[in-house]
């Protein structure tokens, strides 16, 4: 007798992208600013090198097969150099989505999670089908500045440049985070996906960079957004050998466990364009993503935006439903943003928009913005 | 107080391959047969396919980013197509691997879970970290002719071709699991990773072949063993748009929740490679690995070896203890296999040696064998 898991009965009945897609469906001439999808090409020297270890998987003398465990160990080294880790604390990945549900395995089913309010919905959706026993949300606002006030939980994720609002924690922020994390004795996930993305120097772009913060924290990013490995598929974890569980065991040795048991590795020319792109300069790919996000905000000056422009989204207060200002300026404009409340609660009233489009789609979207903001348009 | 997950108390220490080549460390001028590491090149139609993407993802025209939520569209018709299915129902993966356990997310944590025994240690140990509540063994034996007799459980993970004793199923056999699975009410994980290396016509390809297979059997296969994928990683899962949860509920959305939350795509290059796949001839590679076969069968002609050659693998008894068999070849004649009992209790006296390794290390390893199992060598 086998039986639908019941912790399917917790979730929204479609994940929010879906949901949002399919009212985008009705509409003609949409100008997409929702999902955070890149839309530049890939360096040429990281391209190259992913041509270069498909055409040697064709020959006898280039062919490799199963990857260590862990992954390419040339990529866990140029990574360990970055966080000024060990190559042994680094597990490749195929991207931080699929890691931010396998690293609950580490804990198992009865654990409480906490998440900033409004989050990336991937944290949530894993950690309920998971049949996590509590969420706790930290709400993230314009009283509080968008850090939130720390609550307990066994498992803390943090995001940071958050997504959705695109806020950046500074150094004193991030400190505060790891020392309640140490008082009580809880782990921190710690979503760095969009750090390459930050200006501010005040705001670091690893937890590591947090004294203490290898004693509670393991960290989760990927180069999708920096060298637009979105379809690529390829990211990381760093789980430093000195993590330990509340009864002092060390958690290092069961996620190798679980990242060779639930997984087989990223794809070797994946890896390979890591490898490159690890040696390449993703600069230009961010300083054309910041004028997206300078010509946005500027359609959006009618607008409160959060954040100072330290990540690819703009979270634009527009007041009211968010569900309902959505379809407004969807149906009025033909702009496709994604509902704040879509992220969580304290979302509400907001709209994200995503600088991570074509040029051209940015400069299509900021004239319509304009016009529909502007109260002579 | 972030805990343990208890269920790693359930696990045996090491994973049985970590395990077996912690001991191989030891030895020198060893000749490999454990790991099912594939080492023919992959066809150059399929990895000029890869190239051309790798390419294309550096130019703007050429540049593409997220994937479909169940992957690339053309490889889904292509493998709808070789089912009979349709390609609402193919779900592309990054391996066989990664959905073994993913699918377990459908049913929770609180089903039975029947394993054939000797099996692949991944559906054991991901059920059991998952906190699945019981592993019911069916035991695969010279007495059975390697085809169990069928328990009760909610979920049945079925092999076959069968990793590790290389026996496939007959037609008569998988009609007799699809039968009692429809009068228990169980769902079918049917992993036909190795299916391309069946030569007996009696023995079906896919579960599918059987009649009403498709209300209870789920499919999980990859092209890592026949375009030598295993480091490329794709495969698929299929999940039949009428299978159904004992309540009546359908199982196919659950799955795509599951797939768009818990995963975001298999890349894009390995997913283009696997197009040119679908329409490239695989039987050069496995006519090389049957020959490969022959020739360790031929090596083997002393002791008992399961099955008719429809599987890359040879499972041949040695007597007495697997662990201390598996010692004794490896220090006296350097040739690395896999204790048969690290599969499960009834593989307790066999070992199992790969032919997926060069044929100057199945020549190597030949020769060795041949010699270690004389009386006069």
């Amino acid at each position: 007798m086998v039986k639908r898991n019941h912790n399917f009965e917790r979730l929204e009945p479609n994940y929010l992208f879906k949901r949002m897609l399919d009212i985008a469906a009705k509409y003609k001439s949409v100008v997409d600013l929702s999902i955070g999808d890149t839309s530049l090409p890939i360096p040429q020297e990281v391209t190259e090198a992913m041509e270069r270890k498909a055409q040697a998987l064709g020959t006898l003398e280039g062919y490799t097969g199963y990857g260590m465990g862990q992954g390419n160990l040339e990529l866990r080294e140029l990574l360990a150099q970055k966080y000024g880790r060990s190559a042994d604390e680094i597990f490749i990945s195929d991207g931080a989505k699929s890691d931010v549900g396998r690293l609950q395995l580490l804990f198992g089913n009865q654990v409480s999670i906490a998440v900033q309010d409004p989050a990336y919905p991937v944290y949530v959706d894993t950690s309920l089908l998971m049949g996590q026993k509590e969420i706790v949300y930290l709400p993230c606002t314009r009283e509080n500045n968008f850090f939130p006030e720390l609550k307990k939980a066994d498992l803390i994720y943090f995001c940071s440049p958050h997504n959705p609002t695109g806020y950046a924690a500074t150094r004193d922020q991030l400190t505060e985070l790891v020392e309640f994390a140490k008082k009580h004795n809880s782990i921190i996930i710690y979503d760095s996906a969009y750090a390459a993305f930050i200006q501010n120097p005040d705001c670091p772009g690893s937890i590591y960079e947090i004294p203490g913060a290898d004693e509670v924290a393991i960290e989760v990013s990927s180069f999708s957004k920096t060298f637009g490995f979105t379809g690529v598929r390829l990211g990381w974890s760093i789980v430093p050998k000195q993590l330990k569980y509340a009864d002092g065991r060390l958690v290092h040795p069961d996620y190798l466990r679980i990242a060779t048991t639930f997984f087989n590795g990223a794809s070797n020319i994946a890896q390979a364009g890591g490898v490159a792109a690890m040696q390449t300069d993703c600069s230009p790919l961010i300083a054309h993503y910041r004028e997206n996000v300078r010509i946005l905000r500027e359609a959006l000056k009618e607008r409160f935006v959060v954040g100072g422009g330290d990540a690819p989204y703009l979270f634009a207060y527009f007041g009211g439903n968010s569900w309902q200002e959505f379809e407004t300026l969807l149906e009025r404009s033909g702009v496709l943003a994604i509902p704040g409340s879509g992220f969580g609660r304290s979302g509400e009233g907001f709209l994200r928009f995503s600088a991570l489009a074509k040029r051209s789609t940015i400069e299509e979207a900021a004239n319509r913005l304009h016009c529909y903001l502007s109260p002579t348009c």
